[in-house]
Order: C-alpha cells, then sequence, then structure tokens
C-alpha cells in the first residue's frame, strides 16, 4: 500500500489558499464528513443545513466559509467556496499507484504508432497502426487503442477501456474501465425485409479535461463525426449516440441515454437515467430530472421533468389505471362546465 | 492510416445498380449529410423534409429518387429507394483495418479448439476448449471465446467481448466490444432467508446477420437457450434476460431491457430505454416508443407507449401532485354527473 | 466438451434431501420445464399455475410438494419447497470448465501479491502490488485485480473484470464479466465555470455470498467506503453510485440504478430498470416496481411503483396531453363542486 500521505494543516491551508485559523503544526493524513471525523482528519462544511454538526464535530480541522467560522471552534479553514477547496484537498490525498513510465513487455504495439517519451503503457496493452500518444499520458491494462487514434497529454486511460479507430481525446482526458469509445453508430436502413448496415465513417472528438466513468458508450459518427466538448463530465454506463454533439461544461449522470445526433448546450445537467430521443436540440443550462425523457427539443435555460412519483403500488395503480381515461374525464369535465354555465 | 478509398462516379452507380445522370467520370471520395457536403463527396435525399437543401448544395452528387431528381441539378444516382443506396455507398467507403489471416503469438487457443484456416485472432485473445471459429472470422484483442462456442464464418468479434461457454453465433454476425454473451441469467430461488442460486444450464443461440451493439449483455438460459434470431439487430448497453426468444429482424435500441423469459415477434423495434418485463409475449411488428414499459402481453401490431411527456419541472409537479389523486378526481367527476343527471 | 453429468435419481433425491415416490434407479441427465422435458429429465412444480401440465409431462421425474404429488403418476421427488430444492438440482447439473489450479504464464502478478495455493489465474490476468486472493479462488481471463484489494476465498471473477484498489470481497462472491467494482464515484465541485474533481478517497467492501452481473458498477466511496451487505444479489448493467449501503440480502435487478449515498435496507427488491436519486435511505423489505423511481426515502416495508401503463401511442398521446392540464382540472372540477354544494 502506497504510504497514507501527511501534511501539517499550515501546509494545506497554503496549498488550497484557504485562510488559517487556528494551529498550523497539527498533522492532518485524511478527509472525512462532518459526522464521522476524527483526530487527524480534515473536514468541510458546504451546505448550510449541516451547521449543527460543527458544535460536536471531532475533526481535527474544518473548511468552511467565513460566515460560519464562528460555528466551530476548533481549527478552521476559511475558504470563499468551501466546496471547491474541499475538491481541491481530495486531490491532495489521492493515493493512485505511482505511474512508472515505461511499456510493459506484454503491450502490443504497432511499429508506426508514436508514444511520448514518458509515457506508461500497461499490461496487455494494445496500440494499433498510427496511433499518437501524448506525453504523461497513462494506458491501463488490457485497453485497447485503435488504429489513428489521437491522445493528447496527461490522458488516463483505465484498464480494459476500448478506443476504436480515429478517436481524438485532448489534454488530461480521464476514462473509466470497459468504456468503449467510437463503436459502430446504430444505423441501418430497411429494405422492406432486413436492415442494411450503415457503415459509420465519422469519428469521436473528446475535448480537454473531459473525464468519462465506466462502462459508457460514445458512438462514432455515421458521417461526420460525434463531438464532446471541453469539460464535459460523464458518469457510468451512459449512452451516447453518433452525431451528438455535447456542448462544454455539460454533466451528463449515470445511465442517462442520448440518441443519435442530438445537440446539448453548454453547461446543461441530465439527470441519472435521463435520456433524449434522436434529432433534437438542448439549449444551454437545461437540466433534465432523474429518468425524465426529452422527446423534443428544449430551447431555454431550465429544469424539465417527466414521469409521475412514487407511491405504494395499490395507489399508483388506482391512479395509473385513471391515467389511461384522462381524455374522457376532461371531455367529461367540459361538458358537466358547459351545462353548470347554461 | 489506411488510403482512403476513392472511386469514379460511373464505378459507384455501377455497383450500386443506381441509374448514372450526370458525369460518371468525377471522383467520389467521401460520402457527407447534404447540409455540409462538398467537393468530391457524395450525399443522399430520403426524407423529403430536406428537399430544399437540394438546392444549395456542394456535394459532387446526389442520391436520390426518380421524384426528386428534378430538385438537384447536379450529378445524380437515381435509386428506387436511396435510404437504401446510400446504405450500400457507406460500405463501400468503411475505412475497417485491413485484416491479416493469423494468429497473434500472444493469443491462447486450446488444443482442442477448431480454426478456420483463415480467421484472424488478434493479440491476447483467449479461445476455450472446443471452440470453433468459422472461416473469415476476427477475433478482436482481449475478447473471450468460452468453451464449446461456435461461431460461424465472416464473424466480427470486436475487442474485449465475452462469450460464455457453449455460445452459439450464426454467419457474419458482429458483436462490439464489452460485450457479454452467456452471463448467467439472474435466478435465483428464495427459502425464507436467503437467495439459492439457480445454475443456468443453457446456452444462446444468436442467428445470422445479428449486429449487437457495445456493452450489451445476453444471459444464457436457465435450462433452454435464449434465442437471437437471424437479422437482428441491438444496439448499445441493450440487456436481455434468460430464455428470452426475440423473432427475426427485430430492432432494439439503445439501453433498452427485457426481463427473462420474453418472446418477441418478427420485426419490432423496442425503442431506446423501453422495457419489457418478464414472461410476455409480444406480436410481430410492435413498436415500443423510446422508455416505455410492456408490463404484459401485447398481441397486435402496432405502436405502444408509457410515461408523461416533459415539461418544465414546476409545471410538471404540480400535475404529478395531481396524479396521485387521480382516482378520486374521477369518482368525484363521476358524483356531480351524477347529481347534474338527477 | 465436458462428459453431461448423470445420476440415478435415488442418489438425487438423497443430495437434495427430498422423499423419492417411484423408480430411484431411473438415469437423471438433465433438468427440463414441464412443458419440454423428456426421457432422461427431472423437472419440477413451484407455482400451482401449471399443475394441470402435470398430466402430459414427458418428464422422468418431477420435484413437487406433498399436496401436488397426486398430480403427478411418474417418479417424483417430495419437497417442502420445491423451487429451492429444485434451485439445488441444477447446482448439481452445472457443467463448468474444470478449475485448474494454477498461474497461466501469461498473467502478470505484483510480487508483493499474496496468493492463496490452490487458486486459479487465467490467461493476461493482472494482479497489483499488495493483493490478497483467498483459496479456491478463479481469476478470469483478462481480469485486472487493482493493487491491494482482498479478495476471500471461493472467489469467482469471471473475464475482463475490472477490480480498483482498495475492493474487498469476501467469501464465494461471484463478479460476472465486464463489471467495474471501484471506479471513481460521480463527484466534483462547481467553481462556477468548471467542475473540480473531488478525488474519490473511499474503497468497495462487498460481503460474503454476493453475486454480480456482467456490465455491473459499484463506484468507490468519496470519503467513507461504499458497502454491499452478505448474500446481496445483483443483476447485469446495474449502477451503484458512490456510498451506496445495500444492507443484506436485497435483489437488484438488471438496468436497475441507485445515485450517490442511497442507504437501502435489507430484503429489498428493485425491479428492472428502477432507480433512486441520492441521499435517501429504504426501509428493510421495500419492492420497488420495474422502472419506478424513487425520489424521496421509503420508511416502510411495501411495494412502490411510479410511471403510467403502456397503451397504443394514439391513445395514450391523447392522455398524455391531458395530463398536462392535470392541475387545471382538479381546479375546475373542485369549482364545479363548489357551485353543486352553493
Amino acid at each position: 500500500m502506497p504510504q497514507a500521505k501527511q501534511f501539517r494543516l499550515a501546509e494545506i491551508a497554503d496549498l488550497l489558499g484557504a485562510k488559517l485559523e487556528g494551529d498550523g503544526d497539527i498533522i492532518i493524513s485524511g478527509l472525512s464528513p462532518l459526522s464521522s471525523a476524527g483526530e487527524g482528519q480534515l473536514s468541510f462544511l458546504s451546505n448550510p443545513t449541516y451547521t449543527s454538526q460543527l458544535a460536536n464535530c471531532q475533526a481535527s480541522a474544518v473548511i468552511l466559509a467565513e460566515k460560519s467560522a464562528n460555528s466551530f471552534s476548533g481549527n478552521r479553514l476559511i475558504a470563499q467556496n468551501p466546496y471547491v477547496t474541499f475538491a481541491y484537498a481530495t486531490q491532495l490525498f489521492a493515493r493512485e499507484d505511482a505511474v512508472v513510465a515505461g511499456i510493459h513487455p506484454t503491450a502490443s504495439i504497432a511499429a508506426s504508432a508514436t508514444l511520448a517519451e514518458d509515457v506508461s503503457i500497461e499490461a496487455n496493452v494494445v496500440i494499433g497502426e498510427g496511433a499518437t500518444i501524448g506525453a504523461g499520458s497513462r494506458i491501463g491494462a488490457g485497453a485497447f487503442i485503435g488504429r489513428d487514434c489521437q491522445l493528447g497529454e496527461s490522458v488516463r486511460i483505465h484498464p480494459n477501456v476500448v478506443l476504436y479507430h480515429d478517436v481524438t481525446l485532448g489534454d488530461r482526458v480521464i476514462i473509466h474501465s470497459t468504456s468503449v469509445i467510437g463503436a459502430d453508430g446504430f444505423g441501418f436502413a430497411f429494405d422492406g425485409e432486413r436492415s442494411v448496415k450503415i457503415a459509420q465513417l465519422g469519428g469521436v472528438r473528446i475535448g480537454n479535461d473531459v473525464e468519462i466513468g465506466a462502462a459508457s458508450t460514445i458512438d462514432r459518427g455515421a458521417m461526420l463525426d460525434t463531438i464532446i466538448g471541453d469539460g464535459v463530465k460523464i458518469d457510468n454506463q451512459v449512452q451516447i449516440g453518433h452525431n451528438c454533439v455535447i456542448g462544454k461544461h455539460t454533466i451528463i449522470c449515470g445511465c442517462a441515454a442520448l440518441a443519435g445526433s442530438v445537440t446539448v448546450g453548454e453547461y446543461c445537467i441530465f439527470g441519472g437515467g435521463s435520456g433524449a430521443v434522436g434529432h433534437i436540440t438542448v439549449a444551454d443550462r437545461v437540466q433534465v430530472s432523474a429518468m425524465a425523457l426529452l422527446s423534443k427539443s428544449v430551447t431555454e435555460a431550465g429544469m424539465i421533468s417527466s414521469g409521475t412519483l412514487a407511491s405504494p403500488t395499490p395507489e399508483w395503480k388506482r391512479n395509473a389505471l385513471r391515467f389511461q381515461q384522462l381524455d374522457s374525464i376532461a371531455k367529461r369535465l367540459k361538458n358537466l362546465e358547459s351545462k353548470a354555465d347554461s
């Protein structure tokens, strides 16, 4: 196990650009939520709902906003945005495996591939003809990098990821295990009897600072490319159809699915399990609720939902059966209103 | 990078069986949608909605129907079904890696496996005892072919696919990366305290010309086999439970899921994210909308939907709360009607 | 192919603890449902709905309850819970590949990993520094076991599974192909411009007798661990967010998804494609219907549903449009009622 990391509190304050109030010499060796933090641990208060937990909090120090400073009597790191400062703090304590630059002897690398000098290529990796791997990048065990893929600098590909041919990744892209980028889009022309395959001739272009979770799939374009903008964050088991264009900094939560040719704006959030039918456009800063389905374009920022609320099944069933009569109910109501008016 | 493909237009007309109107000597080096096509590119018009785009289209040639021929003044390929002809055109321009027959030295192949002479077995492939790989088939890097699997001719298995034991694939089957065929169906008998595993003793049989997307899962049967008919097309992240039987030429879009023992007819379409509960039967030519759930059998061809339409969340919430009162609303309406009638 | 297994019926009765009525010397070589069973096959009756099938059943023997014994004239195995007895019977006939203890020469195993003597490590497996593999465990081809993972005894990891670092598995855990355990939870702090990654410092702890299907993902915790209790059964393509805590013996069907920090009780059942938003608590013995979404905590045992029933699309659309007016309908009804009362 890599040695657990340790920092003096003053050192952390310095690294995070936070104002230290208290004893800078105490040693911090990890992070924990307010309710479970103990000796040697740093915690944070971001959501004011939890302010009351500060009273009994056993953390050795807490990151919090100026306005909440008086609510905690222990060591404090004062930050403008405590949640963001906490995020940077987690990065200090990350215990990734040491990256050893070099190429594992079991890797199969095409002669025409171009690898920066300090890359790390792990066991059983396969890299195709003409592929380029940028400086500081790390390709996890069993990953497959197809022909002519271009990976930027400091890219992190986790084990068993597959990139089909002609996939381009920017710098600092992270792709988690078993995700597949660039498989054929789902395109067929029906000839009346059977489905004729439409060869998928486009590629996939992914910007800088994109993170893609585990077991997600982003299909290559049919003729043009599928495009994922800078800073987009995609969770696990997300499906992005061919020729989607996802705007910068959009967030797509787990199990969400976009059909083909969906154009999504910047700073959108697709909730878990949400979806969009094909060929629609979604404006900037649209937020789609969990398991909601967009079946037409959304032209303005705002939150969108569909579905019904959960209830005990017998109650739900009575209401769901009535849903089947809803048009008739509306008409009967209108009829009664006419009578009442006459 | 493989040399981009090029054809004379007359040659394409010939290969596609389309009628050439215009200059057969121009060189076509790719395909593009009407709106972005340029010099050297071939485009197509299938949906009449886009007819107006022909006026300014810069494509060197367009595939279109006889009746639309006059709408485009440039070179034309006249086809009865322009979309199908376009599909065949894409296949001309596909730039798959060259398939080099042979067995990569890192592959692990059981002594009792039978491989046709011209198969291509890529790096780190594992093939189990008794497996058979048909002529012209290609097994991508890191794929696992279990014991006694039988693969037909011209099968294409993409990297990191897993076939458990006793999976049978017909000819020309394509399976995209990380899909898993033949994992155990989800079967347990509850003994009042814990779930006792029901060993899954069946296999999976997949017909000819089936394509399966990336990250999809098709479970092996409990006692009998799970069966996928000829020409079925399955998108990414689809889940097919044990003992499903899918009729010929049915299409299952991304993230759709069928529970166990669902029998689906021929020429059905399951929309993205749609589902079916277990042990139901779906007639031929049923189309299920995106994210709809079938909770009972469907006996006639036609389109089926469930769910609600998306709306801005505050509006949606007001209506969703009223859904909880729907049975009461219906009863109160009936009560008022009785009063009005008396 | 491994030799099909065969048992005398008396031997099966003995192994299953069932009461034999009939000829104990007949040979049973497999299992089949009542409707398709033939010579040499054992079948079972659990659901009384199928009692009528016994009359024409061609099975050589049937497992059934005492009270149904007279409905079948052939050889019988009488059991208190025929479905559970059938489950144990399937285990007798399972034809898993022979497990050959040993380490495949293509495996890459860190020097500091600790492997029990009789483990089976298949082709191209990668095992990280400090990992421990318990007695009788089997790691399938192409699987990746991260640094400091601890696997109990008789664990079965199928091909191409990925365990990130610091994942702990109890005894007899089964993980099907391409599932990913311990990828980073989806945590970011938004700084007003971009999403800052929250390093995921927790691990994943999985109890004894847990089975996880193919292509499922269970994320590592942000600060504390994600926890899966003993006896939990998880189907294919399930997503479990960071810091979820799943109680013992809960069942999660295919494509279900839990967002982060969901606490689920014991003996719950999440239906296929169901979901839960983050930070909620679900009591013991709650059953969530297929594709239902829990958007708040559930405090009592019982069944929960959401959504609407499926209907033919034109009919559905009329009702779905009326759903958009539901709040107005309710108000208009109330208004009419007031008039009627006055």
